[in-house]
């Protein structure tokens, strides 16, 4: 379903950059060792062996997958920094390596061994193509792979684990990509984005309200082939000692530092709408009239206060806004806030069009979700993981995604977008570090350390 | 021109990687302070500041080159080779860059500053699309903005570097895509190649022989994106005496070599073909009735003499050929060589149409061009350039090139393939150097030692 989305500019791949710390009697060039041994032959299990039956015609509706022998020498490579190897070099190396196209004529999917990383570092970035595994699973799929066990020294990377049985977890978060996915599900696999909007926007939809305006914003552009990645990660504790502090949720805070690293940046830029900026925001909702207490899928829209110059007048603003709109879902039947979200994200999939991106007003400004992640420290071959950030998909009118991932107590958040409408995106992730001690400056609570 | 030939898998685009030894009293980090030096600001000369006006539409017939502002940290990348930083590395990442597309949004160029090369070395990757710079003028562009003092420590990179009053010298050899290009122009630059091929099949043609048949071959199959990139080099002086002892010239040599290598490789994946394999050669040949003696660009077709066993009897046969392909030449004017050369290439845009690659009978097996380069030694801030080696542009049809470039007393042979249609294409670098030991040794001269 996401090979629609796949154009030159546009790429529907998903990736996880992770960090890991060497054990101190790990020898120094654990990468090629790790190479040497691949090479020497491994195996590859499903997902990570199949490929696409007509990698020419990626829109034949017939499509399928299909299991095929692996050349791993393609799909995993080692790559080094330049000097010093810090940070920023990371950053720009990642960056590159998500804004090259997938080639669809093997399984879909890259990871990278990245040596050079200073401070006895190494990192792992992953790239798989989102018809083949969505983010959601990509991340939880690499954290499976790991082991708790800082003593295990023989473990294989992801590809060469068998998978577990298949459990879907739906109260854990959502990406937009999958909700994205369900969208388009919903209004037929073999329509186009353009038929499925008229559908839409033609159609009776339960009473619903229509979704308050976005107002026009430079994110909203169309974009350009080049990725930019930057991270950020913070304790949770801090986060949740804010959410304590101001009444609202653990994403509601989340909101509120993205909304004031946002707001600076596009001052910065005298880009600022005067209007405040919308926020998508994938939820899982307890749905009315469920049976056995599933979960819905949905999207709220938040307003992140954005023309609200103090802090915790903002917050408060913020967890107004996403009260209103819980409540709202809430409501409504499994059926109805699919449909609702459909409306929501209609117009998002009209942007994607080329030439309607940077035309159409946008129903929302930016996307930010949050997918919780595993709560203990993770090890492979002894090297305890520090952070694990999670990359998404810029697309047409959507040019910066943020999302965040939870692991060991630790906030990750990876912003991703478009290099040439989003500039500068480094600067997004210092600021939302700044947004935080701010917030608690706010609240009279302990200035926390940045990781 | 080439714009017509661009797609997911074939990407007109050529390469150059230069190696440099450093200088004694270099600093550690040259590449990161050279980029540095860049960020800081650095002018940027025509063509390196030219874009499409259409990048959207490739293929537009209105299709015109502007000057833009150039983001020079989108062109100028580092890059770092990961352990143990020796040819191999190299060759895996250079490979993997010149596999990646180039952004048509932009000026469509590249340079990678690769750092972690054994033996206090780095090395320049240069990706240039052909429709910027033909990738003989690219070798000649980059050569001139190199120092012949090893003393000049400020010289900034080629885009920075002035373009000289522009003189075309046509004697000096003439790489396969060029060739295909003033063919293409010849039979103009808004027909299909389908069109073109279907007017040169069915025309008159002076009376000129068709063009023998070369054999089926693997090398003739339809190309996936993947690259692969092999180098080798070897004495000049070594090529000339084998030349001289066997009565051919210094191209007849480097098909000699090539001849040799191509027939164990391919005896090894049991793919030799019964006939003997043939090259196509670009040549400039002092044509019939010009004036002033200028000369024409055509290409000849030799014959590699692969089903021959015996090295000196090999390459008898081949100097035979190509003996034979030039006398045919120079008897025709420059406008019946253009149109000879063209029904020798027609097929080949036929193949270059990915459903009919593989199925069409190949006119010739695979392209080997010989560039000469500067004879002197050059510098880059005191470093010394090792060698230069072209990369150039496989296609459907044409799954292997083998480009020569002198530089300094050695010959550089860059062999550019399809990963998975030639696979193991190292393989074919080593065999040529054992192929002049062969050779050396047939005519009873003192073996020479590999670079």
């Amino acid at each position: 379903m996401f090979l629609y989305g796949e154009s030159r500019e546009v790429m529907m791949h998903v990736g996880g950059l992770l960090t890991f710390t060497q054990a101190p009697d790990a020898p120094a060039d654990q990468m090629r060792g790790l190479m040497d041994e691949i090479r020497a032959g491994a195996p590859v299990y499903r997902p990570w062996n199949m490929r696409l039956r007509t990698p020419d015609l990626l829109w034949n509706p017939l499509q399928a997958w299909q299991e095929v022998d692996v050349d791993l020498e393609y799909h995993v490579r080692r790559t080094a920094l330049p000097s010093p190897g810090d940070e920023r070099e990371l950053g720009i190396v990642v960056s590159r390596l998500h804004g090259h196209h997938i080639d669809f004529h093997r399984p879909p999917w890259e990871v990278h061994l990245i040596e050079g990383l200073e401070g006895q570092r190494f990192a792992l970035y992953v790239k798989v193509h989102h018809s083949l595994v969505d983010g959601f699973s990509a991340m939880k799929i690499l954290a499976n792979a790991l082991s708790t066990d800082p003593a295990e020294r023989d473990r294989p990377l992801f590809f060469s684990i068998p998978p577990p049985a298949r459990k879907r977890d739906e109260s854990e978060g959502l990406h937009f990509p999958e909700l994205m996915a369900i969208v388009r599900e919903q209004y037929g696999a073999s329509k186009t984005a353009l038929r499925a909007l008229r559908e839409v926007l033609t159609g009776h939809h339960d009473g619903l309200v229509t979704p308050r305006q976005a107002p026009k914003c430079v994110l909203n552009a169309r974009i350009s082939r080049s990725r930019r990645f930057a991270t950020q990660s913070v304790e949770t504790a801090r986060l949740r000692a804010v959410a304590k502090a101001s009444g609202g949720t653990l994403n509601d805070v989340i909101l509120a530092v993205s909304a004031a690293s946002l707001r600076r940046y596009l001052l910065e830029q005298d880009a600022l709408p005067d209007d405040p900026l919308v926020a998508m925001v994938p939820v899982a909702i307890r749905a009315k009239e469920d049976e056995g207490g599933g979960n819905a899928v949905g999207a709220i829209l938040a307003s992140l206060a954005t023309d609200i110059e103090d802090a915790g007048e903002r917050i408060a603003e913020i967890i107004a806004s996403t009260r209103e709109a819980k409540q709202q879902l809430s409501g409504m039947s499994k059926a109805a806030i699919l449909q609702y979200s459909a409306m929501l994200l209609a117009p998002s999939l009209a942007q994607m069009i080329p030439t309607t991106a940077g035309h159409v007003k946008p129903t929302f400004n930016v996307v930010i979700s949050n997918v919780p992640g595993p709560d203990q420290p993770l090890y492979f071959r002894g090297a305890r993981l520090d952070a694990a950030y999670p990359m998404s998909i810029p697309v047409h009118g959507q040019a910066l995604n943020i999302t965040c991932n939870s692991y060991a107590g630790m906030m990750c958040f990876g912003f991703t977008g478009c290099r040439d409408t989003v500039p500068h995106l480094q600067r997004l992730a210092v600021y939302c570090g700044e947004a935080l001690v701010e917030l608690e400056h706010a609240f009279g609570l302990a200035i926390g350390t940045g990781f």
